[in-house]
């Protein structure tokens, strides 16, 4: 592998082996079985296939979006042959443990390769990933029949899963979901209502297609804590175990969306002819925490797909701004002089620092974040598992948040690069800019996932998390400290992790006294700066690991670590700086949102 | 009128009569024939035109975008439907002067009808308001015989007119083009060459299309100075008169676009056959000098498009968070209560307010600058109509790309409110947002802009320009430092002010010392914080025509005048500060990105 058109692939390189120490994982007892070589192996495969497969039908598959053709949805072949390798690759089982069929590898891992994926071609990856978030949700609470039933079909990938959770009226808020699941005398439940928004719920590229619902039990309690989850299978077994009797969940359109067109997305209705069956998974009332835990891994995926639609437009306009001449520098006016490549002129390099600043900065965190999931999981000492999580839990809204929030601004300026053209859909920038706007919107909308951060997690545990978090920034900073060429960078961060503080401080304080309501209306800046903060610590993360190889006399890249460093020094100069207002309008408590009225509008 | 999908009318005529007080230029003998509420019948025409003939069909013609068949442009009946309508109505001569056969209206009366018209269906309008300009053009510079050929069918709207500036290989570089013209015995020219990014190139819908066409005059100078100016009508007149001749302007191909779908957009070649004819306009090689007559107020126009996207996204968005019920009050956690309407969460209601304070902050900006359009050309003072020039020249690059840069986040802002049901496009959010990306790229890319802004706009002529539009704010400071609701948004205006100031002084000095490219190198931040600013001033404007109506007693929408004050201490809450960074950005000439190299990439 020497270039990529959905990576650098020494950046990749860089953060596996330097910054974070990847192969460690491989010490533990749970990957025993694993090696580094064979991670290496799984991120080259991944790669050629996310290459060869899945990136020549991007634009195809988003032209040609699912249709209704006789009653069944159409979908360009291509999408269906790219899963099946996938799935014959085992990409489909790699995250499964090796007792439930999977091959157990490490979560980061497996979201290295997501990624690839999901920068090739974000809606044909979105099915796989649909279905192994159903496989695991099976794997972690189903009892062992529901896992002999359905796993198998999942992970080899004839089966395909989906998610349904949202309805026409309730989309954030799931406490007012209104479809109803019925217990029946083989104890098995009927459901029946509406579900929206369902992303690859009803196609023929699978055997079966696996829902997984949730729904509240006739007679339970009222708001989330009433929801349960269950599995309705499209194709249900018979007396003879054959999957060839139809459940009654019915295709009642399509929705046709501004991106993300190659996966189908549908409105579908279960149970309207009251023959639609599922089978509880787990207790009856724990919907909500079962889909959460595979959720907050979700919110990870989405906050990487983001990232990786980012980072395709980053390579792709960089590639444009080298090759294509325009313009001259503004004291150079003599006509007859040759244009200049796009990347000399130093307004368009901005619009390149600030793609990279925001796509490595994100990667940077996402990757961080995977390896907090495996340490949870998976570190030998206790006490670590339990601060893994901790971060982790404080940093999951960000990865989800930010990243989609900034990666959207990266494919702007993609788009700006390359002027007209990238307006056109003849070139692929465009398509980036649509497929992630969805990515702020779904798996919790971007404002309450700051809600959640500044309302909920911040204060968790006694701010345990915050405290953790902030130290590991704080050892950050100090190490920047005694390196010359970067000792600036780790004062700012400290004078950032200060004001940080203090903000958060005064809206803790605001909220204890009584004042949530006027406290949470500044959660959305607030959680931009955090995000500023947290990718700013990403960087002087990454400059600090350059630094280093850059001092040792044997450093085979040294423009690619100069490169590091200088967009670090771009974050700080040109992006940190916004975080200051941000803190500053909750440390006021600024009202002007809260007290603005209806009627004034 | 009531209410409108298109503009809240109250705030139109706020701006009217209130901030602006529009009705003077009446006074003034260049208007003599007109009168005030001859203006306000015009408004209200469009309105309805606009909201009858062009918004029925503005998701039409983005599904049915415009195609080749039988060698044939096809475009949906609907535009070319409202287009005569349009013509029959006197739009599309609103703006030429009496005396070339047209209303002679003001300019700032025409842009509040191009901006209904914007607002309704920006791709329709498109052909219209190029019609226009290309009438303008051949009026201003054109002989009499060239307006006797060609203006009856320009502003009748019988004929359609483009502008052919961009070439496959010179875009933002206009000093590159190649397309050549040769002077032919009898005083016409032979053209050649090819132009990209023609909107309006070929069509169906007018009985002839008279392109405006850049070239460089064989043996002219080199670069921007040896650009010449040539109408090149797609048919042109045989020996009797008869428009029935064939020009040689062959269409090679159609440009697919995200958004504006519904104007064609094409790629035109012409001589290939060595039968391409055009009449020179003017004097050789005044070429750009001509366009650029026009392209000033084309800018301006472009700003208010881009307004208008972002107008109609806020008024959508805003009524769907009166009636979508969603959610509860962090504090409020029975499930059993009322879920409330989204506007209700503080959030939504700042991310409304961001809209409005983008939208109707910029659509106020637009307005004034159009009013030194007509004060530049039409006061009776000669001072008035030098200084109102000067200021002008000033505004208009941020007219373009604040607007095109800001009413875009706007645009994102709406989506989100809208959730899932704004990423369909059964909805009209999204549209708005494809539609409007456009802006910040043509006419001038927006970094191009904050280059002219900082590197020529603001030193021309000793600063004089830079130095009324001071003294204007300081006027609206002081007048709001002796209202007391408003002193401290007085008192802010004044510190943006100096730190502006400050921020220019270091950047010219930079300059003048010779560090051009390392001072222009952030342009950018620059201008969006000169942006700001300037939109600021104009929310202070706002806000002191509201507070002085709130204390009469016979205000009639008190509600109304709230919220202008409300919307006004938003933006210096929450959106002003964040200039404070772009100007010291400008001050300390960070040079991170000009630091930055190819290589380190």
């Amino acid at each position: 592998m020497s270039s990529s058109p959905l990576i650098d692939l020494r950046n990749l390189k860089f953060l596996l082996s330097q910054v974070f120490h990847f192969d460690e994982m491989f010490e533990w007892p749970a990957f025993a079985a694993q090696d580094a070589g064979m991670a290496r192996q799984s991120i080259e495969l991944a790669h050629q296939l996310a290459v060869e497969r899945f990136l020549p039908h991007r634009q195809l598959a988003d032209k040609q979006e699912p249709c209704v053709v006789n009653a069944k949805v159409r979908i360009p072949v291509e999408v269906g042959e790219a899963l099946r390798e996938y799935s014959d690759a085992g990409f489909m089982s790699m995250a499964v443990s090796a007792e439930d069929g999977g091959l157990g590898l490490p979560y980061a891992l497996a979201l290295i390769c997501d990624g690839l994926f999901f920068g090739a071609n974000i809606s044909t990856t979105g099915y796989a990933l649909l279905t192994r978030g159903a496989a695991n949700l099976i794997a972690t609470h189903g009892t062992d029949a529901q896992k002999q039933q359905y796993l198998p079909g999942l992970t080899s990938g004839r089966w395909f899963g989906t998610m349904c959770l949202s309805e026409p009226q309730a989309g954030s808020s799931l406490a007012d979901i209104r479809t109803r699941a019925v217990l029946m005398d083989d104890g098995r439940y009927k459901l029946s209502g509406a579900k929206m928004w369902i992303s690859g719920g009803e196609h023929e590229m699978a055997e079966n297609i696996v829902h997984l619902v949730l729904a509240k039990i006739a007679g339970g309690p009222a708001g989330v804590k009433g929801i349960s989850l269950f599995i309705v299978p499209r194709y249900r077994a018979d007396a003879n175990g054959q999957y060839c009797e139809a459940n009654d969940v019915a295709l009642a359109g399509l929705n046709h969306k501004l991106g993300q067109r190659g996966i189908v997305n549908t409105f579908l209705k279960f149970g309207e002819r009251d023959d639609c069956v599922g089978e509880l998974v787990g207790a009856p009332h724990q919907g909500l925490a079962q889909m959460f835990h595979m959720m907050n891994e979700a919110r990870i995926g989405v906050g990487l797909s983001a990232i990786m639609q980012g980072y395709g437009g980053y390579l792709y306009s960089l590639n444009y701004a080298r090759e294509r001449k325009q313009g001259r520098h503004p004291d150079q006016r003599d006509p007859a002089s040759a244009p200049l490549p796009l990347i000399a002129h130093a307004d368009v390099r901005r619009m390149l620092l600030q793609q990279r600043a925001y796509v490595e900065g994100a990667y940077a965190l996402a990757l961080y974040a995977a390896l907090l999931v495996d340490a949870k999981a998976h570190a030998p000492d206790s006490q670590r598992r339990l601060d893994a999580g901790s971060v982790l839990d404080l940093l999951t809204p960000i990865v989800k948040a930010w990243s989609a929030d900034w990666t959207l601004k990266a494919n702007e300026l993609a788009i700006q690069i390359l002027g007209g053209y990238g307006y056109t859909r003849e070139y692929p920038v465009e398509q980036y800019y649509r497929d992630n706007r969805l990515n702020p919107i779904h798996e919790g909308a971007n404002g309450i996932q700051a809600l959640d951060l500044l309302g909920r997690k911040l204060g968790a545990d006694g701010g345990r998390a915050y405290a953790l978090l902030d130290a590991h920034m704080g050892a950050s900073a100090s190490e920047a400290l005694l390196i010359e060429p970067l000792a600036g960078l780790g004062a700012q961060l400290n004078e950032y992790r200060t004001a940080l503080a203090a903000s958060l401080h005064a809206a803790q304080s605001g909220m204890a006294g009584g004042k949530l309501r006027e406290t949470l209306a500044n959660a959305t800046p607030f959680a931009s700066a955090f995000g500023h903060i947290v990718v700013a610590w990403m960087w002087l993360r990454q400059a600090i690991a350059a630094q280093r190889q850059l001092s040792r006399a044997t450093q085979s890249d040294p423009a690619f670590l100069e490169g590091k460093i200088q967009t670090a020094k771009f974050f700080f100069a040109q992006e940190l700086p916004a975080a200051r207002h941000w803190l500053d309008l909750t440390a006021r408590s600024d009202d002007s949102a809260f007290s603005m009225r209806d009627e004034w509008f």
